[in-house]
């Protein structure tokens, strides 16, 4: 299946990526150059020996996936996708590089333009990421066999390779024995400050092997060499690195092998000497037939391949569970849902709601087989488990729970990774304050726009002796900034079944829940319509007219209900609403938001800091919560310390009448 | 130097370790006994035959530094505290361990109480730390000699081993060749989750010998063969990683070995029989006398190891600047950046703010001699290079630059660790968008109030055709949501002078500056007070009443200028604030906030979300900025798209009025 070629030929091929690279960075006058031009012959081997896929049809789930971690040689992408054909990227697009509204944006950018698997710039990401592409080529293989069986390659750059997430998920894929996984190396030995000696000595061949990956060399400039490592990775077992020793900027007689070339336009003067030194005797975004004939066979080949497939997939015994899958159809959850929540209605347990995200988990998981489970080693913390779920294990891949192991970072880019796959939906735990730690991956998926879970427990200072650095306060407001990010505070266990709703029907958006560790009673008495849907509803009315609105999230609904007693007490009216997402309230129309949020004063309670709530409170209401740090003591303790209490949300709206 | 013991001896030393250790954990109904249990002969070995410290003296410059980077495992550190005889760590602390107002938090927290030299509990960062703490030695024995001559030693658990920062901390270390620098691996098969060997099968020693790393083993729990590693580390010129195989919870006779015994109490029954086969016949609480003095002997020993020092001190010829690198006195920078003020005030230069910080800090570092300068490897970019600093290198550490590599994460844990070494004043430089990578240890530096300055340049979408992965919209929110850190965001040349004055003013706030990429006018005419310091002034004011009041920070202030001049044409009078820093503004009193904010209807302008303007803004006030992700094209096609212009400003203030 292969479409072989001369190595002349796959020069000619490289050089015109060569070519496009130069020309585009310099019409642009902005752009990377060096990687392109450096990585242009592995890229060439792997695409006209190796890789599958077929640019009528990008999302072919048996494609193989190629992914950029080194994002900022985006344009080796970009005329790839355009010598292969992707309808696209024709070279009007390869024109704009870099400016306003072009499918050729500095890094690539996942729904630009097709077949581009994933955004990539953030360094080290790629690589987790194409870690989660991998996990889940395993995971379908072992329930569709056949039908999902393909490789996923990662061109890494000296940077991805410095930052910490390489750690996480090179020690993950070792670990897992991920043999479909091969990360081709760009080892220029050149960063943007200088060579590579400035700031490491890592023996990256070594490193990797430590971590159990077959390790593997080529000059990155033979392609034969590269077409025969990239042969022995695919025949191993396990994961491979190819540490392909490449010159930066290669064709560039003047300027290759240095740091000036990583990142600035070479000018026409050195573009056109390496036009001389490349052979290459075209005018810029101009491209012979025959280089064109040339990737065109390969997109050829994945066509077959693909309807090939096709025809295979026709006749599979697993083809509806397949199509399930892909379909990601939450409907069979339906019913299975009202029953439990009845169920909650007619119990009124109370639990904390990392506990009723559990029971809700059972239920989700017990009625969608897509969905994959995990947390980054707090399991027991997170109650992430279910009963029904099998751990995924080194050779076993029929699981649907994964031992993140002590990774957050690396478990929220290889869950973007499994979301990307298409085939399953994931969701991993963590302590809300850690996700700080997993914070660029959350951020790349709400700007890839996949729907991972991401599901953070002990959500305040309720979590207790821990201390400080174990208590979110800041965290809230900093993830409700990210924007297509959206954050659950549920308050109850009705809420959290509410919000494992809301998590699994949003397909574009990743969620974030944050759950209590601390048990909280039921507050919502019936089951019926998804009241978190609206993001915030007035869940105490008053008898006529408000005197005081009392908004709270989570763990402090309880308290401002509590508090609601007491004004009544006093003969004050006060409504209180529970909002367990603001961004969902804010995407509800003027007069639902005014009926929830009245004319009268209000106050807000979160045991966080106040920032954000200006998407509720004006400057003359009040608000109660934290304005530092936590502290180690009791739960119960730190919200006396901290005055978080009914008394206080009592005495602070009674101040503002 | 050593005051050696039998071997019997040190049991009973380490077993009053693990006493303390589960008698506290149970008391507290809380914690985790299993590592305190497990690393108890490790820690006793290594303070009783080679640590030097003194007790009455935590704050000695060349005390060997002890880091427990496993902080969970707290009641480790307090008990060695307790039974060393610091003074503020009495039986009272003890038995108050994780409750409310005690020095024993749950994790180590920064001080709390003396000797703890760092906050630890996020997990990895304290290798990171460490780092930072080892550099700073030999940056101090590189310019003091003798003075400073000291081992860093690290109590790493398996979490920190997976966490990412981990790599970057190794990689780091093996590169510089910080042989001062050991790291105990507490190698006990166990995380929460279970066995490691559910999550990984790194070959540790393997990993960090392919970072160049020195690697010894030995048997936790055999106190000669500990000394033994512990001696040859300290001959070898490379880091060393001792992994230290050990049984959690060693002593726990039916819990021992198992991850039930990581991290809650053992229960009554079993400590009661841990205390038969430890052969420890005390009650809770109470240590024997001979036990108390054989900890007492190594305080007695660091005691005269200080005197001694003091001694040599008072002769050394290096005195003076020693004196300096501990005070930190920032007054010789007075008259050179007066000096370089008026400079700026004469020649009204258009500059980036990133430039302007390279010129403010070429003042800085000339005057001050010990702040070290470093960028995660984008020195060209983040302009924070000066003439005079040479690199640190491998082998000369009398250099005052640190290329940090693409770490992020590291280089800011790493940045802790040098302030905290007491001699040095650390800045470092990565994009802002990238604070998400090391946001961990901003937040760390926050909570144990370290003066880092992180230098964070291309702050908005006027970065450009990098695209939404490196812009900055949600960032400065988030940021300037974490409690103890001012973020500043100067709008010119001089602004960025008045950052970096206000910088190295802060003894204890980490702070952040955003600073542009791209060229910004000179909008202070004049040098003099240091206007920035309050946080928000008005930078351009009306003749009489104010009609509307444009608030904007960074390069938007221009953008605010050209808008007051537009509507100035109408007749319409816009006062127009800069406000550099929203932490700082919210420190001033009432008078200077109104004076300021005045009455008239508002406008914020900033590229950015407008989370957090509710510290200036009212919600019936406008708000010019973004609301979602940004895109690759030019700076200015980028400013014109999202409408973040003057003719924007000027028609949202005409809006209001």
């Amino acid at each position: 299946m292969t479409a072989r070629m001369t190595q002349a030929d796959e020069r000619r091929m490289a050089n015109a990526i060569r070519a496009l690279a130069m020309d585009a960075v310099q019409a642009a006058n902005s752009g990377h150059p060096g990687m392109p031009m450096g990585m242009a012959d592995v890229a060439t081997v792997l695409f006209n020996r190796f890789i599958t896929l077929d640019p009528a049809a990008p999302d072919w789930p048996n494609r193989d996936r190629f992914v950029l971690s080194a994002g900022h040689g985006s344009m080796l992408l970009y005329a790839i996708h355009h010598l292969l054909g992707y309808d696209d990227m024709g070279m009007d697009q390869i024109r704009a590089f870099r400016q306003m509204g072009s499918r050729t944006a500095g890094h690539p950018e996942y729904g630009h333009a097709r077949g581009i698997e994933v955004t990539a710039g953030p360094l080290g990401q790629g690589i987790a990421t194409a870690l989660g592409m991998a996990l889940s080529e395993r995971m379908g293989n072992a329930r569709f066999g056949d039908l999902i069986d393909h490789f996923t390659y990662v061109i890494a750059g000296d940077g991805c390779l410095m930052e910490g997430v390489s750690h996480e998920a090179i020690d993950m894929a070792g670990h897992l024995g991920l043999g479909h996984l091969i990360v081709l190396w760009d080892d220029n030995r050149i960063t943007i400050d200088g060579d590579t000696d400035l700031s490491t000595s890592t023996d990256q061949k070594a490193r990797f092997a430590a971590a159990g990956w077959h390790v593997l060399s080529a000059d990155g400039h033979d392609t034969d060499r590269i077409a025969q490592a990239v042969q022995v990775a695919r025949a191993d077992p396990r994961p491979t690195l190819i540490a392909c020793r490449t010159v930066i900027g290669y064709g560039a007689p003047n300027k290759q092998g240095g740091h000036d070339v990583h990142g600035a336009p070479l000018g026409d003067a050195e573009i056109a000497e390496a036009r001389k030194a490349l052979g290459w005797a075209h005018p810029p975004f101009e491209i012979p037939e025959d280089v064109y004939d040339a990737w065109h066979r390969i997109a050829a080949r994945g066509a077959m391949a693909r309807a090939a497939w096709d025809r295979q997939l026709e006749t599979a015994p697993c083809r509806a569970e397949f199509a399930a899958h892909l379909a990601q159809d939450c409907a069979p959850l339906t019913r299975a849902m009202a029953e439990y929540k009845a169920q909650l209605a007619a119990e009124q347990p109370k639990l904390a709601t990392r506990k009723a995200s559990q029971m809700a988990l059972e239920v989700v998981n017990a009625a969608l087989p897509f969905t994959i489970g995990g947390s980054a080693d707090l399991t027991g913390s997170n109650l992430t488990q279910t009963k029904g779920l099998q751990p995924v294990t080194p050779g076993d891949f029929a699981g649907r729970y994964i031992h993140y192991g002590i990774r957050e970072f690396g478990m929220s880019a290889a869950m973007n990774g499994i979301a990307l796959s298409g085939l399953f939906r994931p969701y991993g735990g963590t302590f809300l304050v850690f996700a700080d730690y997993a914070r660029p991956a959350i951020r790349l998926a709400a700007l890839v726009r996949v729907p991972g879970v991401f599901v953070m427990t002990h959500d305040s200072i309720g979590l207790g002796e821990d201390g400080p650095t174990h208590q979110p306060v800041e965290t809230l407001a900093s993830l409700r900034a990210i924007p297509n990010l959206t954050v659950l505070r549920p308050c109850d266990a009705m809420e959290t079944a509410e919000a494992w709703e809301i998590a699994l029907a949003a397909r574009e958006t990743p969620v974030l829940l944050a759950l209590s560790r601390q048990g909280l009673p039921a507050l919502r008495k019936a089951a019926g319509e998804n009241l978190s849907a609206g993001g915030a509803y007035v869940l105490r009315d008053t008898d006529g007219a408000r005197d005081v609105t009392l908004i709270a999230t989570g763990s402090e609904v309880e308290i401002a209900m509590s508090a609601a007693d007491r004004l009544a007490d006093e003969g004050i009216r006060a409504a209180v609403v529970s909002a367990p997402s603001f961004e969902l309230f804010a995407q509800q129309d003027a007069d639902y938001r005014q009926t929830v949020l009245g004319d009268a004063p209000r106050v807000g309670v979160e045991a966080a800091i106040r920032m954000g709530w200006d998407a509720v409170l004006r400057p003359e209401d009040g608000f109660v919560g934290m304005d530092g740090f936590g502290a180690s003591a009791p739960a119960e303790a730190l919200y006396a310390h901290f005055g978080i209490t009914p008394q206080a949300v009592a005495d602070t709206a009674r101040g503002l009448l």
